[in-house]
């Protein structure tokens, strides 16, 4: 009985999703799907984006959490768009909720619009948004064999960053153990290490979004 | 549609939850749902219970991930009885799972029976799998807000334990931040800082399961 239901509502889903991706395609907006487990640094990572690359891009973001406006209130203070969705206690975003959210938002100025699902490995992976590209974020402090143990999100993610470098010296993280488990489920993936705190590693990540986007205007 | 559904899904695995709780009770084995984000150190703090403990309780652990049995090894290093159950993607673990894996348990000898759930902090609150206790786990590297914006668990939660405490001097994380928002959720909540690295305040966690268990020889 569970199954269908279930099949169901994955289809229900997916068929928005596609209606989401023709709209985003039309506006030739990128849109990024960000998944982590919580506390990984998906904030962290947008304000830092916000604010570094604001001369450059018009962005957008919308934020999936179960409760509060913390992190909508967080990346609103960089001056970006910013619309909070609660899940009141749902596990993971899905399309419908994403068309609600940009209800909101003045799409006419956005280059690139960021996703932050609720923090969840397993189940956001599932549920798509409508966007361009899963991208996987995974702190040093969570361990390197979190893509072995988690493979769903990795095997569909265009983009693996590697979060809080900066700690390295103090866990027992090895980057090319994390790099070898999830290239061995997606031979495509673009590991990217940085810190947020720091900084270290974010060009790399900003030079990919550049690529990403230029992407759209000309696919 | 998919309301009824989850909810007849809810009910069939709380009756046999219901059913599991009793066997535990007149077998006196205390038995303990660890919940936390991936790697926030749910195997290493039964890695250092099942080694420090073990000339005090028979301790066996039932271990949930989506794919490998890396975890069950690893306890099972320790010379405890281990299960592992593979999801296969799925997000939480439930009492069919628990009462499957007990099967390959040989419970005369248990004081102590540990469920590891799958690494998520949403799904797994709501299939009791037999329970006594819910143990949420938090690494002090995924932040202090986290009690807020994931308040399920820390409502439901008997202890949460704050681990990688170690890792203090390098991250923003403000102790009485986030049990105050923890306390806010749960009144009785127990806060037990510790690092299974270090060791630091394990012999608070030892203390409890003391008592729990006791509390189960005199239920």
């Amino acid at each position: 009985m569970e199954v269908p239901v279930i099949r169901n509502l994955l289809e229900a889903n997916d068929t928005l999703a596609r209606q989401l991706k023709n709209m985003f395609a039309a506006r030739r907006i990128l849109a990024l799907n960000l998944i982590s487990s919580p506390g990984a640094g998906k904030t962290s990572l947008l304000e830092r984006t916000l604010t570094d690359l604001q001369q450059e891009f018009g962005m957008a973001v919308i934020e999936g959490d179960l409760q509060t406006d913390n992190d909508a209130r967080r990346v609103a203070a960089t001056g970006a768009q910013a619309v909070q969705i609660n899940t009141n206690g749902g596990c993971h975003l899905s399309s419908s909720m994403i068309l609600e959210a940009l209800g909101s938002i003045s799409l006419d100025t956005v280059d690139i619009l960021f996703i932050e699902n609720v923090g969840n490995l397993v189940c956001p992976v599932e549920f798509d948004c409508g966007e361009d590209h899963k991208i996987a974020l995974l702190s040093v402090a969570e361990g390197d064999d979190k893509p072995e143990k988690y493979p769903l999100l990795f095997n569909l993610a265009a983009v693996m960053i590697l979060n809080k470098t900066d700690l390295l010296p103090y866990v027992n993280f090895q980057m090319d153990t994390a790099e070898r488990f999830a290239k061995k489920l997606n031979a495509d993936l673009v590991t990217l290490p940085v810190s947020c705190r720091t900084g270290e590693g974010l060009a790399n990540w900003y030079a990919w979004l550049r690529k990403a986007r230029a992407g759209k205007l000309h696919g």
